[in-house]
């Protein structure tokens, strides 16, 4: 599989996922505004490999403001402001958010301002290495959730291509997989940015998984014939209550699974949880624009200025949502009292025992 | 407007719908062979558009067995085998069987030969005026469904493309507009085909109707805002229980409908029920070319080789169907029973007083 961020010490190399899956290309990213640029532009995409990307960009910043900063007021002065521009870059994802402050936390931590620059190298590794292994063990509890032989549907891309590898939904997938499960997967193409069709279809292709693409208002037909076992999807904020913040159509599809009996999952990283805020109604919802939905591949497909309206995410309650997968176990129901007790409970625990 | 159907007597022109809303441009159709891939290929679609199409492929039809036949038995067989071909270009669509047979029964009670082409041109052109009308008919009682202002959601192309002329849902909303009311319509723009981008949004900006255009997924969201009135949609077939085939991805928003407690519509003529099936179950859903998914005007979007399921129609129960709009009233919560009331009650009479 072909890896999402790299990082040469020197540079951030993004695999341009606008151009995939006729394009294998990497973009190389030299100073933080570039990060910038390519997670506006959705050149690197999905709430965890956006984290890890920002964490790179920091580290980007971190070079410059050294070579412009006599203090560590200033420094910090310096990297403060850029990293605001790096959160400025999207607003829905909370991973954004957390790895940039994790990054200006370590930086105000770190006494010599010599050494800021490579303790937060360290940290961006640090961060891209442990997304891959909470990836990995979300991978390992979702899988328990799966018959021997199931039939996913899933929506987005919540792959490897979103994360440092592997993938959060997909993960889920692929540990199925990896465990002798039978597992084949519906992708929806997921408009207007077609993360499913491009990406989702692309990287279980690369990986041997049975996929069929349909298009999104195909989601409900489909489970009306009963053969979808679950849907798993990704996450981009989920609130405090387990309301879950995710790409444009999730909650349709939520609506749907629930109509039809079939199980809602949400798979995702405990940091995508932000417990400032206490419902879903408060998540800020990106508005893109509309040349996404009238214009593909660059053709135009809408009449000349046809008013859209384009958000990128939209919010489902958590009583849609029969579960939340993390790395440290499956949060059943999800509310704010089956969250809490979760996160509560100690770091090397493993719930599977207590919890399900 | 443009108009959808050309008849010159000779040929039938039919507006190219597969590149609106770009190139506005007719194909000319010399034989019932070229109405039958026309139909095929989508050019011209919408099930009452068809039927009126396939009546005058069948105009073409008798014009050429009349030059081969010399008896009235050797014409029928003749211009049966071509209303079987026509018949065959799409199966889910009642008004294409609808039209075709109605045209080869005129034929038959036709005694003279030589008077049968000329009887069937009439029979086409009555056909065309009729479903116009009842578009008109449909429209009316329709827009008494709607307030003085309102915002419609509506699926694929209903409109004046779809018909002889003025629509089924959107001659709702044209009705509706011309009886004073504001309304607005959001567009799905309906993959794989994209009527709703590229007819839809076209026909209402073309009638200074606003619109606003939206991703498929992003129906269920829109209607968590708040700011969805009623869906309307057309229909392709209806079954004696008011099951509804209709664009896939109907169904999605009829069950997302009754979640937010929206009135779901569905506005076709009464040529559209099908009472040799009792149920949805029965009807036979058209599974088209993959391509239509993985390539976007002949631009690929998918990976080479990547498996699709492509069905162009899904079935909506009649639970999930507020009422079914129709030229001789409107059926609420449509049913066997109420469907039948309807039906026999007087073609003249027209039923708001008893059945609303």
């Amino acid at each position: 599989m072909l890896k999402t961020i790299r990082w040469t010490g020197e540079s951030l190399e993004l695999l341009d996922q606008t151009r995939l899956p006729q394009v294998k290309d990497y973009i190389v990213c030299t100073s933080y505004r570039d990060v910038r640029d390519a997670i506006r532009d959705m050149k690197v995409r999905g709430a965890p490999a956006i984290g890890v990307s920002a964490a790179y960009g920091m580290v980007l910043a971190a070079y410059e403001c050294e070579t412009q900063a006599d203090s560590k007021d200033a420094f910090l002065e310096c990297l403060a402001g850029r990293a605001a521009y790096l959160i400025s870059a999207r607003p829905t994802a909370v991973n954004l958010e957390w790895a940039v402050t994790k990054m200006l936390d370590k930086a105000r931590e770190t006494d010599d301002l010599a050494e800021i620059p490579e303790a937060l190298a360290k940290l961006a590794e640090e961060i891209e290495r442990e997304d891959l292994e909470v990836c990995r063990r979300i991978g390992k509890h979702g899988a328990e959730l799966l018959g021997s032989s199931a039939t996913v549907l899933t929506h987005c891309n919540a792959g490897s291509l979103a994360t440092a590898g592997y993938g959060t939904a997909l993960g889920v997938v692929r540990a199925a997989v990896e465990a002798g499960k039978k597992i084949q997967v519906y992708a929806d193409e997921t408009r207007p940015f077609l993360q499913g069709a491009r990406l989702t279809a692309f990287e279980l292709m690369e990986d041997d998984i049975p996929v069929t693409l349909i298009t999104d208002n195909m989601a409900g037909y489909v489970m009306s014939l009963g053969i979808i076992d679950c849907v798993i999807v990704g996450a981009d904020r989920i609130a405090a209550n387990g309301d879950v913040a995710n790409k444009i159509g999730t909650y349709s599809l939520a609506v749907l699974a629930r109509e039809h009996n079939i199980p809602f999952y949400v798979a995702a990283p405990i940091s995508t949880f932000d417990f400032d805020i206490k419902s879903g109604s408060e998540i800020r919802i990106e508005e893109r624009d509309g040349k996404e939905v009238t214009e593909i591949l660059g053709q135009r497909i809408a009449p000349e200025g046809v008013r859209v309206f384009n958000p990128a995410f939209d919010v489902t309650p958590h009583q849609y949502v029969t579960a939340i997968i993390t790395e440290r176990g499956i949060i059943h129901s999800p509310c704010s009292e089956s969250i809490k007790k979760l996160l509560e409970a100690d770091e090397e625990y493993v719930p599977e025992g207590e919890l399900r």
